[in-house]
């Protein structure tokens, strides 16, 4: 399913196989949490460059529901997206909810953020609802601990993980034997800031064997330099024929470092969020806060070497102006500009890669 | 600058000649309210048909100001739009406003519904606005009664809309020869719902005229056959050779059936602000509260006919479920389909008094 074409001083170049389409790595993946990327249509994501979307099964779970996705056949045609899907398992999100009532080992119970409903969602049911989303690439439910947990709550965490991982890879097999489909799973490695218990989870997660292997819980607070060292000692103890994917990482030199240590997939909101807040990144290797009042008045195009068309058709002082009034298109360039600029710095990679 | 093609049982047929370029009559002008079309790109509403934009001037002239319009040679160029642009003269917001403060012979004191701050336009004001903004077709400042006025009172405003638009077309004029630009200039035949105050403001502004006629002070909550009885003894007064502009009026039955009595332009936000609140046109000519619970679980395709990319491509239970989300995606989504079938409605219209 993963195909390692070369490896070099820039990393790893890899062909993921999945049963909607093959995806050139390393790739990063645009998260369209329920289904819809804010402004952007699907063709404008695909058009940037994007080859995968990121869905949030949290979110498609409460609304609209698995049931009316499966009731047309899956998310692929509910949302009118023909290529692959990979749905997060849910944890991330209910371990981070305040509504959050009782954790055991069977899982979470948790209060809708929309409506106060009690909810539960443990590793059996995630696996049912993003199987019955008809996710290409599924995630492992995964106990996700504070980043600033004492050790022995990341142990706690990276023993109920382990566990539960493996009740992940039986109902998925099981689901996919059932269904006849071949959705791909991938584990995801916990364990914080620990050395020894990040490769103890990896090889652990490694004797129960998955289609692909996450590092999770970074990203949230930690220094750069942290995140390179759990690389570090992660990443040597991860099969060199699977997918590894860095959950939550969007920053572009954060990107390309990280696929030099040997990661291949990244999902991050980072480039939508910024782009809203008016941080627009620019192909010559800055970011500047377009919203800032200065760019009223400086009419050069945003960027004339944008993979975006509207960054090279409109004016910096236009699209201020349309972020600082609030303005949707303002929104739209923006996002375009970032995320375009993101999935760029990998194309670009993948061609350097390549020659 | 007008060209009037051919008169038929179905409307007028005609080609208005503006300073960037040549509109097909009749036509319908989305409403770009400071410069951009909610979600929808430029690009997008040009490939659902849009030949001209309506910017309104009292919005440009809060944020960002002409001034920094001017800077980079006015409007087209500010927001990258090279189609025709008309402005509204501003007099429609400021009567509007609950922040006006004092209305005399040279125009209305207002507060900036942003910050408070004292502003003042009259008709020499709006015209240096518009010239500034670099408008293709400029309207004149008009006073705009509530359409619940005394007859006394909507008299007054003729008078006043009279004496206002002698001083629009000495300015406009002057403005012209100084840049030497070739804006269009319109007038507003008012009169509320009285006969002979619209025939009397008709004729005066023909003695004093204009590029074009609009007929304002309409679809503020009189009834269809009311407004129908306007045009019905405003239109005959004026000259073939002009173009007859209805604002505000947007229901696509609305426009078939103005364009029969002899109107030739018109804008409106309905097609906008009825997508947002999830009403939506079909092709099959019927309109459908998308929002409703119901087409969750409707997985047809939005509209197969639709001139929308995005409506061939999704279903309605995607739609319904973006929009009940408060997912930006199923505005643009809607709002490509109500504004392309209304552009449309014109368009197939044109195509019939051709054949």
């Amino acid at each position: 399913m993963f195909d390692l074409l070369s490896e070099s001083p820039l990393g790893r170049r890899g062909r993921l196989t999945t049963p909607h389409g093959v995806i050139e790595s390393p790739f990063f993946m645009p998260v369209g949490t329920g289904g819809a990327m804010k402004g952007l249509s699907h063709h404008e994501i695909v058009e940037l460059g994007a080859q995968i979307l990121l869905c949030n099964t949290y979110h498609l779970h409460l609304r609209p529901g698995e049931t009316i996705v499966q009731e047309i056949g899956g998310l692929h045609e509910y949302i009118g997206w023909n290529k692959p899907i990979l749905t997060d398992s849910g944890g991330y999100q209910v371990f981070s909810l305040r509504g959050i009532s009782k954790i055991d080992e069977t899982g979470v119970k948790f209060q809708s953020h929309i409506d106060g409903s009690p909810l539960f969602i443990g590793p059996e049911e995630s696996m049912k609802i993003q199987h019955a989303l008809g996710s290409d690439i599924i995630m492992c439910f995964d106990h996700c601990p504070p980043s600033t947990a004492a050790r022995a709550d990341i142990l706690a965490a990276v023993d109920r993980t382990l566990r539960w991982a493996a009740i992940c890879k039986k109902t998925h097999d099981e689901l996919n034997a059932r269904n006849g489909t071949a959705s791909l799973l991938f584990g995801i490695v916990q364990g914080g800031l620990e050395a020894d218990l990040r490769k103890k989870c990896a090889e652990e997660l490694i004797a129960i064997g998955f289609d692909g292997y996450a590092v999770g819980g970074l990203a949230v607070g930690e220094t750069e330099a942290e995140m390179y060292d759990v690389l570090d000692y992660v990443l040597p103890s991860l099969p060199k024929d699977k997918p590894r994917y860095l959950m939550g990482v969007g920053k572009i030199n954060q990107l390309l470092e990280s696929v030099k240590k040997g990661i291949d997939m990244f999902d991050c909101v980072l480039p939508m969020r910024e782009a809203r807040h008016g941080n627009l990144i620019l192909s010559a290797d800055e970011t500047i806060k377009i919203s800032a009042g200065r760019y009223l008045h400086d009419h050069s195009v945003i960027d004339e070497h944008s993979p975006s068309p509207l960054s090279r058709l409109h004016r910096k002082s236009y699209l201020s102006y349309l972020l600082r009034t609030g303005e949707r298109y303002g929104e739209t360039i923006a996002c375009m500009q970032n995320l375009g600029l993101t999935l760029q710095a990998l194309d670009d990679l993948r061609g350097q890669m390549d020659s």
